[in-house]
């Protein structure tokens, strides 16, 4: 299989629906994306790496963030987790209340904003300095130390998180945030604001395909039945109330943003990025999808 | 009909009622009332008053002060209110955030919190001076001008409202709050912490029975109209998830509050109001609920 | 108070509205009426009648079947009635199967579809000849002897009634329906359809405006105290999901039908009965309900 | 891999969970099953065999008679069967009416029962002979041809089965019924109470690890496509409202029954079914779940 001859036939194939869609527009920073772009890597568990498009610009990853920070506090809390969240699909909206209410403030899944609003507290409170730690270790995974926050955006959606923040009170009101709720909302708006481009998204995701561990590094970030267990949580529920959808049509583990960025990996062999700010009805990236359903198709392989 | 043995006959009967059920226990500050606290008055369009029990001893009114705050917004808004919250009973809890989703931040009625809460917005951006233009509108209603909030109440609540801020931040991503959310939160858990004693509350109340002036004032503070209309609103939404079974059983407009207090009206001819804080199952006073039902099953008179 | 002359004025300033809003239409037999009538009578406990348009011809009654229904079974079971269904407004469609799932099979009251079902189950298994005995109370009440079900109305309503039987199979699930489903259905849908002009209407309501007796028959059919709780469930839960802008409106216990009647009563003075087919969005009549609030207006008398 | 001695070796440390849990007792002919029972059967896309426990006594397979219907329906319909069903899992549980009314009669997924109500609509008006076409579709796939329906149970659910019939009804209300609901109903109740025994289990659902195709046969009953979009279906949706948590603890697209069984797959290498009787509270065999758990831990081989 010849993953570059297929990703610029993808790239080729898919040019018609990029910009088609709508660039998330809730807070100004993300409005003025330019919808027109399209990058996608691919990096194997073997070492290549195949690029396509812009893979070099960066962009907000968003509820990207939501897999490193899963991915922290597993490490840190093991199976201690799910006293604080489920691994269920929600059925819902990622950022609806009416089922955390229903179900007394424990949220469904850590990928839903209520889930990862308590991932979020967990750091805040386990972690010595949790911005430092969170960054450190997004850069160690992508190898690249000049990834950082967007305080601006961070800025910026703090002043529209009312919904968020009518999630982080509600969860106190049911004692599951153990720090302030202005500190958890803060930590959360930030590590959403993240910028990466579409090749260090790639790279970064490649120890999810491998078992826990960057093939490149020693050290292992999760043991191989955690990292398969995150690998099950991305396909259940990692792309909002499109994950039925993404399993059917791509069949992957994968995790959206509404920056238009999808990371998803194949177990054993590679992890694959895409990047296409223009969103669908659901909130992921039209192109994205379609880059990724492609991918699947032409290449053969799937987890199914 | 000789309201004062039909009280004083109220009161023997009640007895062995009051102290059952359970005082509120969210805060300290209200867990420490005494269970056994028994008072009624009446307080006819006549000019006559009628007593028993304690009825001097004040309490935390609670959400008997979400009648006064709406009286006021009435006033100054007019029918525009209703473009801010509804008119229908909710048909589910008091402090319930699902509805509030689902109907997109727009509160089903001014008495359930997301309602109040809107309500207080409004006071607290057309009043010149909020704090202590509703105290003094209170004060005047009661004729009394030592009445005031309770601080220690106050703050004690918001230390613990995160279900209340979840609410106000919940309107506030729906456009409907336009005040800083912090400012409402405070400005409404201090009109609910004001503290009244029985008698108070039952003068207090008396305009609504007499077409929106207060007998023994020239100022009209609703119009005829306006009163008829907020006393509807009581008898459908006044009782938090129990109002079918108070206008069942009792058959008359009235407002509870979880100090215990229910302050209702009989159109034309009086007000009434009863105190005794343990409460039953739906967060009203199981003794205060009873006799009420016994004062209209006596008098024989209730709306119906 | 001059009755004629308000409602003659009523009829004239309502005309513009008649017509206005949209005739049911989810049934042949219904979807034919002419959506200009309008029909309005006043029939006081001291024996006046007043009319003004159309009072004379029939119209399937409808949901206001439910009255005579729940009536019949109060009188039969007394407060074992609510065993079975509630007293609370539901805050949902009144065909709504979400809060009946929720509630375990618990319908709020019995004028939400559940809870009529249930009532009829009650007659179904209680009466000698359900068919028979219901109609000879609607008769005696009315006083007329040729009103009858409509079996073409009562057929093509039980052809498209699949909500209402998957209700009834959701409450026979849960134990509340002693009788077979299918005859349940039947006599439900039956005795929607019976046929009763405008003033027969008002007539058999007035025993509820006199503590449940006619003033002309010596029969009581409910005691004081079931005709006053009887009129409480009308104002709070009579109107579908517009029971609270109805009592804010027009302040008065009513009950409406999807066939443009309503009727409602003023307490130990007079029932009142509009009757116009086309209907606003929430299912009620559209002038019927503006007639209403007019009368209340005009004569100064509602129950608040 | 030796998969014999990994089946021998869960048997073992399975043992003291046997029993554990309880069997379905909604209807006495589930009820009156012996808990302690315990088959396990892996079949390879190879042709070998490995068995383990009681592997010949047939039960009722319930619902894993969904996938077999949704294979037929999704070969005769294509993609045109995604116009009366969802993909996304519920979120809720897997009888429920609440979503269901939500989505206006269209069922998320065709794995709970509103969507295998649909599915069964579909070979109800579809095929030719829909009781003899649906058996012999299963016994082909299994490889015996003494399969058969069990009367008495399909009966027996069908006397008990309101909570269904309310179902078919509401979405007969939405005209996403087609057929009778009575012949929907029946022809149900009747697939889910088919009898097939652990191994037949495991054989028959080798086609979807292997393309579509069973190895021993020549004719493809799905693309390859279309069984790994099946296979998605089983992983997102399969297991009731237990789904994510059977991904994240096996890890295979397996589908489950109340009747105790559980079949899963591993794309191009094997089929599994267990069978134990008692059920968790999520309604998945007990024993059945922990028995594939340690299948895919031992062998180290799940999707992810």
């Amino acid at each position: 299989m010849n993953i570059n001859a297929v990703i610029k036939e993808i790239h080729e194939e898919i040019k018609p629906l990029i910009g088609k869609g709508k660039v998330a527009d809730y807070i100004p920073a993300l409005a003025n994306t330019d919808p027109n772009k399209f990058g996608m890597a691919v990096v194997t568990t073997d070492g290549e790496e195949f690029i396509t498009g812009d893979v070099k610009s960066r962009f907000s990853i968003q509820s990207i963030s939501k897999v490193y920070t899963l991915a922290q506090a597993f490490a840190i809390e093991g199976e201690n987790i799910w006293r604080r969240a489920g691994r269920e699909p929600s059925g819902n909206a990622f950022n609806s209340l009416v089922q955390l209410e229903h179900e007394q403030g424990f949220p469904r899944n850590p990928f839903i904003n209520a889930g990862a609003l308590v991932i979020t507290d967990i750091l805040l409170t386990r972690l010595n300095d949790p911005y430092a730690d969170i960054l450190q270790f997004i850069r160690t995974l992508a190898g690249n130390r000049t990834i950082n926050y967007d305080k601006e955006i961070a800025q910026s959606e703090r002043e529209n998180g009312y919904r968020n923040a009518a999630m982080v009170n509600l969860l106190k009101s049911h004692n599951n945030i153990e720090g302030n709720v202005e500190e958890v909302l803060n930590l959360y708006f930030n590590h959403c604001s993240i910028k990466m481009n579409t090749l260090e998204l790639a790279r970064s995701f490649l120890f999810l395909a491998n078992q826990g561990r960057q093939p490149s590094q020693t050290k292992a970030y999760l043991t191989k039945s955690q990292a398969k267990r995150l690998n099950a949580l991305m396909l259940t529920c990692g792309t909002y109330d499109e994950a039925g959808d993404f399993a059917f049509r791509v069949g992957l583990p994968g995790k959206s943003g509404v920056g238009g960025g999808i990371a998803a990996i194949i177990p054993e062999k590679l992890s694959v990025a895409v990047w296409s700010p223009a969103l669908n009805k659901k909130g992921n990236s039209l192109a994205g999808m379609q880059a990724l359903e492609l991918f699947t198709t032409k290449t053969g392989i799937s987890v199914f």
